[in-house]
């Protein structure tokens, strides 16, 4: 078992690294934080480059983490890797999801310039509980291996596949394979109750202040919208994401 | 107009301290930030005591501040009553809503000990948009005039009633005039589909990590969960929230 005592160790260098998208996408890898993520990550332990324990915690002893490369640090090299402010003692390396063929899915979601890390968290967690089998991120959506993403994804990142993509050639495969794709706008549309709810669909959600592409908006199946019946100007895109996915899986 | 310019004037020492809950409610004043947020202030003008101007920028010309106290302040004095990284140059001291009627409501949210101000502001803001006639916030609720819970309810907290309540008591009034009244719970209830769409209800969101009062959900005409259909543990409170209301009014 390894152990870093030093915060200039050129291994806790290259985590902190980890922090930003460059390094991530150099080496194909992400850093996860805290009991419950790690928990998440072990249940897809291939996933799994090492696990980074400080040396004032025990692990749980129902997590198995036979085979796995464990190295121990002190308490300084932990909160030198963290972005949070007060870590909880255990950190990993992952790997990148493997490539997924996204033309095989039957209720997927299209993500198209969201930009809130908060908020796609809160989306993937979304469309995890609500059984959609994949996550199509378009250009100008935020990294999914941000780790405020993956916090608020509360572990769901590990749930189901998630791949970065061109949502206007996606949409053309979708459309050739005759799967409804309803693009979501505030001005145009129909009310989404209208969209009756099967067993195939792809749902395209927005970034948060200007909405869905209108490029993509004139291609989909319909464009939908939640009537607002008070003040508010709009809904948190996530909360959107909410009623249109349980509305469309029925 | 008034004008200052030191940060250790009596005001600014003052304006500062609204950001902790108990000079709010010593003072019955909030205090807000941000173009957006004062603009919607300001269709309700009886709840704006003052208007913090920083000199270095022009009000929008279609705002129709008289009448209003204004008070003109440096640049430093509007980043020291921030709580911004970035302050916009503009914020306000509003009173607090003033004593609603909560009994006359036919559509009502009740919120049991929500902790996270973005959560909470997100709810109010959900609850806004859905038409909701008013919120009732029980113990253990974040105090919705924090000035995150303000920003995440982007304005919305200027738009429905809020209150804050025994929601045993509340839950009592409501049930002798035969309001429907629904309970959430993720281990026992029904399928919230089940419950069909009224005119009249209430409905009872909980804690993030604990969920809804077990007394309170005892007394409920029916409790509902939302099926989760993936690996996700559960849904975020505002999700849940957005998901319910919508389905419920129908």
């Amino acid at each position: 078992m390894d152990r870093i005592e030093s915060v200039k160790n050129q291994k806790v260098k290259q985590w902190r690294k980890l922090h930003t998208k460059k390094e991530r996408e150099a080496t194909g890898t992400f850093i996860i934080e805290g009991l419950h993520l790690v928990e998440e990550a072990l249940k897809t332990k291939e996933m799994i480059k090492g696990l980074i324990v400080s040396e004032d915690i025990t692990l749980p002893t129902h997590w198995n983490v036979d085979q796995l490369n464990i190295i121990l640090v002190t308490k300084e090299v932990m909160k030198a890797i963290s972005d949070t402010e007060a870590p909880q003692g255990i950190a990993a390396i992952c790997e990148f999801q493997k490539q997924h063929a996204a033309d095989s899915w039957e209720k997927v979601l299209f993500v198209d310039g969201v930009q809130d890390p908060g908020n796609l968290g809160t989306i993937i967690r979304t469309a995890d509980a609500a059984g959609i089998d994949g996550v199509i991120l378009g250009e100008g959506t935020v990294d999914h291996y941000n780790s405020k993403v993956i916090r608020s994804s509360q572990g769901s990142i590990f749930h189901l596949p998630i791949v970065n993509g061109n949502l206007m050639e996606w949409l053309q495969v979708y459309n050739e394979k005759q799967i409804p794709i309803y693009g979501t706008s505030l001005q145009n549309g129909v009310s989404y109750r209208e969209a009756s709810s099967t067993e195939q669909f792809c749902l395209i959600i927005g970034n948060e202040g200007s909405g869905v592409n209108r490029e993509l908006l004139q291609k989909t199946t319909k464009n939908l919208y939640i009537p607002i019946y008070g003040g508010a100007e709009s809904l948190n895109v996530g909360i959107a994401t909410g009623i249109l996915l349980y509305h469309l899986r029925g």
